[in-house]
């Protein structure tokens, strides 16, 4: 930590400050400048609150100067986290995709679109089973009913699981059915449901929240690993900003930031990113030229009759599309998405 | 709902958009323009997603007509509601204060703290004893111990209580010791807690998320009260701007437009909204001034020494120099804060 | 400046840093720290881009240690600065209150204003000449004939004038007609024209851009300053968030922020801050409270056919009501807003 | 415009505001439905401030039928506009590349930088002659010198050059030496440029204004089409948020809103969106992915003596790089990037 005493502050600041750094814990070096006097306050406290310091008489101002996480970070990890989830691995050179309805909503659905994605390319399977929603006039989801019904299409059809966990209370029901926890961007900051996820040994997909810093975002990923699960997967779906054409706008900067600063994966969702249908494609193009790791996107065997988020689900041949879109764009930087069954045979 | 369509939309267009409306079971009413159509919807479907005609060909925008929540709406509900908690209302001529620690920390701690806020007119006593937080490395709370010594202390100093509900598994454990739960700015969209809520026999303190706009703070509030719980109270804590000299941007703008589209309620937290102790007393008066029905403040008897939200917490004397400033402010716009206990004698 | 380095940078990507600081100017101070090396690069270089060393290799992260500003800090002024015009101090006990409508329209208009808005107590007459509008195909303001007959009306009622100048090449034009030069939201970062302003002798009223950070603002109040005109009024009209509610979120907080790092004074304008002409009485009455130094409002003879602006403008009986609410609030906080002329006599 | 009555409005308002409708000249369509009252007005007033109707007593809500803009709209033009510059087509199939310094600094550093640029494929040379800078201590510009040194450079080369132009008063002295100017995100809504400019012959490049909504953009395009210039060029160029990491957050789903909404050509300018050199590559490889129409990217022979904006500003050889990979994405999407002139020999 640094600290910046104001031009002009007293020698009784600077003391007071430099006692209260020591009460604190932290051994304190002073640089005394012609304008200006630093503190360097040494210690390794990532979770000290620097506005302890910004508010005592004569401070200026104050920095971090560590990060404050550590398992997420790429200073302490050099090369990229893969995670492999039976045979396909996140964080690799394939470009992975994920992609179902967004709420599982009867056998027939989620089999045509498992069959559907699965020939694709798609290696993942997602759908929701607990959709509690904004209005409490809609829709509420399956529960273990929709679990079921997702697991057996993914099994059939060689595909892998994700789905949302709400809370702390649903992540035993919903262990045997997935194979991805995914944690919703409403919850990116439940620290008791990221706790737990921390202790179970299936990888978590952590999506931003929509009001979240990408630093704020790492600090959640850190809660995970932390409390033992090393295998997080990060996902962009678009934050919120004063544009509303979309329904967020999707960072697709956070990509590189997050290579950068992290050796996590980082998977972008542009369904949520645009909330509309005709934005899907473009956005999954420049997320995977962006350098994403994989793309979650929501597919419905007919999205006008979708229970949920009809609007922004792919029709069937929108899907085949993006697929054969973004394997090129993949191809052109050095990675690949994986090529559709029926020409594989 | 209105369906606008494009200038130039073919007649074909038209007619697949009125047999869609029809299908989702609205009646239409079409209005033939000069250059438009415009086709209104008529049917009570609040939770109907308008995405799913503005994906459709031809149709240049949608607007919903009815507001998307109804019990919490001022069309609903002309007069304002007051919520009563052991003699105190919330809403009425009163401008309640909620004061107390970010965390209970210790017995010693928290009656200091409930003895120095009743003796100034505080009604109630905040305190957290869960604090999940946002680096795995700090302070969590006391859990059910810390529900005790809050209880206890506000008993002896005639408070009532008011802390944070977690998550669903929380609220039966929690019931027997506060007499309002509080929801914090992250579970704002909690749907299983909110759930969970509109069965309970107590009010409900609803925090406005960072990124919710009031339409969507207004829709939680709806679901507390669709599930049987009319008493609701919201809270303005600040909303995530791109300015970060203050932890959040207080929009007290909220304030006269919850008293326009709502009957319910507001109270403003000016610790959460600003971050930093000096700026707390000037907020707390805007906020009076602007007409909010109460002011949640974190107060502590040694801020520096605070488990959590320390800088933001108001000394004793700050505690008081505020009490005395709003009750002005609140008598020159027709409405009180509580005397002092030492000047009621 | 302080250059914080990775843990693990090698002593050569340290060296390259200490290198290019000496290329730049600046004497590098050391510390070697167990887990991070630490640069102090000292040299007052308020300009300088500090994203030029952040791109180095090795670098973790990068502070400016000052403030990228001087004359606009209360670091290096620490008494409030007072700006008097014709006998009305700006910045001093009296909360100024400036009043008129967005655009003149005609004389009589500009004259019923002038006449209302002084007798209760208005100091200033506003009013905009030149109004350039989103739309192409809007009013667009009366131009010299405009100043004129605001200039006349201002006479006739003893107020001063504040008028808008969009452009270098206005300034003449506009400087016999006003008092004040006030720069629109839109051109706070208009630097051609505040270097300008900069050497002009009549004080300048600085609107915050609805994009513009408090450091960014008060960068431009540097730029004025720096190029001559120490008389520079900050101006808080609202700023650009998620929130549709509200035209723009009035931030509030920016008063106290303000009043903290600088010495100059602060204006609220709750009516751009809100857009909506029944949410400006409770703004104006808590930009007050939080210790604004003045109120801008918009007034209007008849609203509803003012050329631009009506909906956010307030009637006649609505100005009297909210100057007899902000006097009451300013009594409170040790400040005065003028008696109406009516009971002076 | 639709007007949405309250539930229980009385009819006395509903004719007040059928009253006020025709007096504003709108003819009035009533549908009076079991629960609400809906008003379809109907007239061309694309500058209508709905606000007017908005604060009416028993008014819910106000709806604008038709876009506040009309030339700009791809309803009123379906083909996409291409604008041709010396033989290069804006908005075509080709994906054009504009390049070159922030500043012009010296007849060396700008001819090396059009040698190279035009080299590669870039078909622009853009480089600014006035700087007007955030801090008043920072390089200015060269002004005309700087422009005459921007065109020796481009005509030696064979590229076109693009320039900005900061106020009405530079246009005369810039037309000369440009092919299109160039308006910067802080004037887009600087409305006497716009008009100027359109009665210029020449096109006119309009960055998205930080805080602008994509449809205050459009219409600002509107402003300078509806005086007389239909050859705009739109430049996405990154929003403020929240986040900190990147200088902006550059929008890439305005990409594909801009081409549903409009027939205008989209540049993006990853270089000012991210603000870091590193992050410039992926996201000019993401925005060419999405459908943009170009790419603006910052160059300079030496960026950490770059008088201005060196952080974020490619090297040439990373220069090389970028154009070697968009030129293969743009190929995906079936469009061009330029060969390298010495491939092409």
């Amino acid at each position: 930590m640094v600290v910046v005493m104001q031009p002009g502050a007293t020698e009784a600041q600077i003391q007071a400050v430099i006692e209260r750094l020591n009460a604190y814990g932290f051994d304190v070096h002073r640089s005394t400048g012609v304008n200006q006097t630093v503190l360097g306050a040494i210690g390794v406290k990532p979770d000290f609150d620097i506005r302890h310091i910004k508010v005592l008489d004569g401070v200026a101002d104050v920095y971090r100067v560590t990060e404050p996480y550590k398992f997420a970070s790429r200073t302490w990890k050099k090369e990229d986290t893969q995670i492999e989830v039976k045979g396909v691995v996140i964080g690799g050179s394939e470009v992975v995709v994920m992609a179902g309805p967004c709420s599982v909503e009867s056998e027939e659905q989620i089999q045509a679109t498992a069959a559907h994605v699965a020939a694709q390319g798609a290696t993942f399977l997602r759908g929701g089973a607990f959709k509690p929603r904004t209005s409490p006039y809609s829709f509420q989801g399956l529960g273990e009913v929709g679990l079921k019904l997702l697991r057996e299409a993914a099994d059939q059809y060689g595909l892998r699981v994700i789905t949302e966990v709400m809370e702390v209370g649903q992540i035993e029901l919903i262990y045997p059915y997935t194979d991805v926890f995914q944690v919703g961007a409403r919850n990116m900051q439940n620290f008791a449901l990221l706790k737990e996820l921390g202790k179970v040994d299936k990888p978590v997909f952590l999506k931003r929240g929509p009001a979240a810093t990408i630093e704020e975002w790492l600090m959640s990923a850190e809660y995970i690993i932390a409390h033992g699960n090393p295998q997080v997967i990060l996902c962009e779906r678009g934050i919120r900003t004063f544009e509303t054409q979309t329904r967020n706008t999707l960072d697709l900067s956070a990509i590189p930031v997050i290579k950068q600063k992290s050796h996590l994966p980082i998977v972008a969702d542009p369904s949520h990113g645009t909330g509309l249908r005709d934005k899907v494609i473009p956005m999954a193009r420049a997320a995977v030229a962006a350098g994403a790791d994989g793309i979650m996107v929501e597919v419905h065997p007919d999205p006008p009759t979708a229970k949920s988020d009809g609007p922004q689900s792919l029709y069937f041949d929108q899907f085949t599309e993006m697929m054969r879109q973004i394997r090129l764009i993949a191809q052109v930087i050095g990675r690949t998405v994986r090529e559709p069954l029926s020409e594989t045979v």
